[in-house]
């Protein structure tokens, strides 16, 4: 890691940016107690992985924008990303409230807070859910009467980031991961079949945050296909951790229930190859990630470089 | 009414493009489940009527597509129009399935059939209720290499149907509408409260509809207000002749069950105003939208307006 590189001051300065854009884009009067019920589930809590990746991927392929036309345009690429960021936090957002709910893992801890049906009741939890979904793809489709001339992304990227964000979040995504692990529990996978399942359920959207941000910008195919390898490793290290931190750390760390693979007998990294294999296969998606990064031939890679880390060595 | 023109010819043909598009644009084989439970919610029912408005407006804007090159985008543009066809569709079909279940309304038949919880469960009606939103966004976003270039909408034309079909589903539309619906049950609210409610729960989408196809051509701008006039009036025309249906008819004829909103208490245009001022509205209502469209200037809105008188004289 690039001793230089300040991954917190980075974080906080870019975090400040996305709460900011978070509050200022989850309407405050939405009918009849939707809107609280979506900032709730938004709002004040998580850590930001996924809008982290977006913008460190941004970064990384904005370092060739120099000239004044290419500034001009920067504005409008700096809206994308920022925009792409929230809604790939509003995807991951909506499917916490659904997956919490009783017919699905039933979990009542969310953050140190009780989960958003609790709070509100499920019927009000299940609609946030979907409205959250909605706005994403709102927040990427602004109106130029909204946001003004230079700041409108321009309409191509607009349909590219929809794209990405849809593909990331649905049957061959996320919710594809779903189905499969609500058919998994109790019944042994394989490691293949275990990644499969991660690849889809967490891994799209990870991947998909990088390449949204990478979107936002001009970036060789060779960057590109090396920034994708550096998502997919991200992606699997981040479900290996969350398992091994599902054994080692408590609630209160986690801010969630922990233990809860085991005592729901969901199959796990951990519960097929143990603790210490586990951990080794983590360090190795870490190194695959930055060797990513080597190949990509961009300069500005420290934040992506420290997210990689953040992934491994984070307690929570 | 035009005479001349045979609404029932006329959907027939277009229907067997929509479901034919649906039937292909939903996977085969997603994982665990989630296909055919997709498959069930969408497939093989339902009225098709947000579809149709959509084909029926681009009809209405594609009459001066003449010329060789216009050709030749009309492709494009047929294309669009297509798959914002059943786009519309998979939004209004997740709605159902997640308005059906126990949380929420607790349907247990629709469009003739066990609702999509009953059959498949609560967990996987919830993830395929998400699972086509998703999708909805994912088929107006196509990628050139999937569809050839001739055939691929403009990127501008696949964000503008983005735009407009999650404003129309999200917080400021039908999720809204329905938000409020939850809240009301139960309490008196004037006509405009429930004029409101339902601009937003039904008529937003509908309205869309006909914005989508609208967008998939070139219209002037007095063209575009009349096809929103028609669109609003028809939006609110199909909700009061639903509320009239709902005590007139029985569940046999309905497909689902009738006498609900009495049973549940709920505030409806039958309940605020009675059968026959609620009949008289509906009337009015087709009459203006049957105006807007004598003032659009298009030539070709045979298909609309018979849609609009469908919308009003429907048995189901």
């Amino acid at each position: 890691m690039d001793s230089s590189f300040d991954l917190s001051s980075w974080s906080q300065a870019h975090l400040a940016r996305v709460e900011s854009a978070l509050s200022s884009l989850i309407p405050l009067s939405a009918p009849a107690g939707l809107a609280p019920s979506m900032r709730y589930a938004v709002l004040d809590g998580g850590k930001r992985l996924r809008p982290l990746l977006v913008l460190g991927a941004r970064e990384a392929v904005a370092a060739g924008e120099t000239s004044h036309a290419q500034e001009d345009h920067a504005e409008s690429l700096d809206e994308a990303a920022l925009r792409a960021a929230c809604a790939v936090e509003l995807i991951h957002a909506y499917s916490l409230v659904h997956d919490d709910m009783p017919c699905m893992d039933n979990d009542v801890l969310r953050r140190g807070k009780p989960t958003v049906h609790v709070q509100f009741g499920e019927a009000l939890a299940l609609l946030a859910g979907d409205t959250l979904q909605a706005l994403a793809f709102e927040i990427l489709t602004p109106l130029a009467s909204e946001l003004g001339a230079t700041k409108t992304p321009a309409p191509a990227l607009q349909a590219r980031l929809c794209q990405l964000l849809a593909r990331a979040s649905g049957h061959a995504g996320m919710a594809g991961g779903q189905a499969i692990d609500l058919a998994s529990v109790g019944l042994p996978l394989t490691e293949t079949e275990l990644r499969h399942m991660h690849r889809l359920k967490t891994g799209a959207l990870l991947q998909a945050s990088v390449r949204m941000g990478a979107a936002c910008g001009q970036a060789t195919t060779q960057a590109l296909s090396a920034l994708d390898r550096y998502g997919e490793a991200i992606g699997l290290a981040f479900q290996v951790v969350d398992d091994v931190l599902d054994v080692i750390a408590d609630s209160a760390t986690l801010g969630k229930t922990a233990g809860k693979d085991a005592a729901q007998d969901k199959p796990t990294y951990v519960s097929l190859m143990g603790l210490e294999r586990s951990r080794q296969l983590a360090a190795e998606l870490l190194a695959q990630a930055l060797a990513a990064l080597d190949d990509s031939g961009l300069a500005q890679t420290h934040a992506l470089r420290a997210l990689a880390h953040m992934v491994v060595d984070r307690s929570h």
